[in-house]
């Protein structure tokens, strides 16, 4: 087992010493999030459940430990001229934030359907917003020209060595936190956090399993999965707003390979188990950031493979950044 | 300094050993609760925050400590009868899990102007609910009542060394998770949880502040200390609906002597105390449970004799039980 593990480490965009590194260099900056369990959520799901709660790291979600890495990676030469990045929310704050802690500007492009209290965020951390049109193109050609303009280095949200390791960072802690778990329902949408969380566990211990949860209106992981390549859509339609993105080359070999299952939940189910998070756990959190929850109450998951085998199971809660007003609608209460 | 703090522990409802002795007994079945912070928070408040989030409690509440060391300190012949109290909701539902813990029935006395949510706690744990009405007179008559038909052990939600010592451990957990905090804010209400959390506190570090935050709408302990004596309100308004109780023989000795000062905040600051902690802290709480935050970042906090010698502030996030309903009310969005 350990050499399938050191096989694996060579071949992806992070390994377990990549992520070591990460935490001892962004171990200074960020919040080492606690886990909670409920035992009325374990009785729902017939499961132990942990919950990771990266709601409550710096910027109010998982991606302030990758954006962190990236940026106090850097030489001061790299630094000097900023950083730049295009982020529909969470990965915009993380980047704005980290920079600020760095003492260097932070050019964040966003897209103007973001959510509200996500570009706050930007702003409260001093990034400086440019609007984009809400495609990944618009997204992507107006960060190259803030990069011409400026030369600041671009922060990849996902596609990125330093970003994955980073984000690998959680599973250190969870397995160091409860040691006994045997599976971790992860989030997907670009498949940054998900590919570090996968090779930082399964080095650890390559019998842990790892799945994916994504939102049916954004099945592109799944779809991915099932055709052997990268599968982009054309357009997506979910509550989920952090999880629209599509896999890039680096994070793709690792969903294709480690990840052992993805399992698809409507909004429906997410806006439920978000209530369940509020009502239930005490915690806010926000849609992205609930499917795990929805996952595992799920009879996709009771259908699915790994099932049977799952008895301690690691949730990430990857976010709490949501709109009260949006979150009020969803619930319709 | 130490020998003050032996005399203190001689005279009133619990002392350091019994608190100690409460932690062994309810260690297995409690949450070690997580601390959390926050610099954006720190940044308002002009000081170092660490909230102590007995929202995720067992129960959702710190009541739950009390409840389960007074359920768990009954002989087989006390417990077999079962246990009876009234509350208006977050002790109901403490009482009626640490019952079932151990077997036993409870019997749960239930005002009509009960948050929705708590009283469904109540029955999801097994508790059987008595209705009264609103009054502290009919609801002890009516837990009477039961007592005298039952045979039931009566468990006071405040009044009760066991639970005094109970909710003193959390100052156990607090000043074990942060040794450097200088000042504790306290909710206030019968005076069970700020008495618990004092006495243990104190004794641990007689030079640790504890302030009492208390609704203008329920300022009975605020006037008892002014007063010298017991003071009970004819009538309470505020929407911290935990808060509404006055103090009892074996809580108000601890308040009058021990607790530093307590301070007012309006409802409109635990509203947006509440939101903040939502917004930025990411978590759930309930009205009563957000007073600590409102006080800290009160102009009366501010102007008051502790504010300058208050650097590192321990903050209870008391409970997180709220109605999803009542919350969006309260912040009309």
């Amino acid at each position: 087992m350990e050499s399938k593990a050191q096989v694996q480490s060579q071949n992806y965009a992070a390994d377990i010493e990549t992520i070591k590194e990460a935490q001892l260099r962004i171990g200074p900056y960020i919040h080492k999030t606690p886990v909670l369990s409920s035992t009325t959520l374990d009785g729902l799901a017939g499961k132990r459940l942990y919950f990771k709660c990266e709601c409550f790291q710096k910027g109010g979600a998982f991606k302030f430990r990758g954006a962190s890495n990236a940026i106090f990676s850097l030489t001061d030469e790299e630094a000097a001229k900023g950083v730049v990045t295009h982020s529909s929310g969470n990965h915009a704050a993380a980047v704005s934030l980290a920079a600020k802690l760095r003492g260097i500007p932070a050019y964040i492009v966003v897209p103007k359907n973001a959510p509200k209290c996500k570009v706050e965020n930007v702003k409260r951390y001093g990034g400086q917003v440019i609007w984009s049109e809400t495609t990944m193109l618009s997204r992507e050609s107006t960060a190259s020209k803030v990069q011409q303009e400026t030369g600041a280095v671009l922060i990849h949200p996902f596609n990125d060595t330093r970003i994955i390791s980073g984000q690998g960072t959680i599973s250190l802690e969870l397995m160091e936190q409860v040691p006994e778990i045997d599976t971790i329902i992860v989030p997907i949408s670009g498949g940054g956090l998900i590919s570090g969380v996968t090779l930082a566990a399964k080095a650890i211990n390559p019998a842990i399993r790892v799945l994916a949860a994504e939102p049916r209106g954004a099945d592109d992981a799944a779809q991915s999965k099932t055709a052997g390549r990268i599968i982009t859509l054309p357009q997506t339609n979910t509550i989920a707003d952090g999880l629209r993105a599509s896999l890039g080359d680096l994070t793709w070999p690792v969903v294709r390979d480690l990840v052992d299952d993805v399992i698809l939940v409507d909004d429906r189910q997410i806006v439920e188990a978000m209530r369940m998070c509020y009502e239930i756990l005490k915690v806010a959190v926000e849609p992205s950031g609930a499917i795990g929850l929805a996952v595992v109450l799920s009879d996709q998951f009771r259908k699915s493979d790994a099932w049977k085998d799952s008895s301690r199971i690691g949730i990430i809660l990857s976010g709490g950044n949501v709109d009260l007003g949006v979150l009020w609608e969803s619930f319709g209460v």
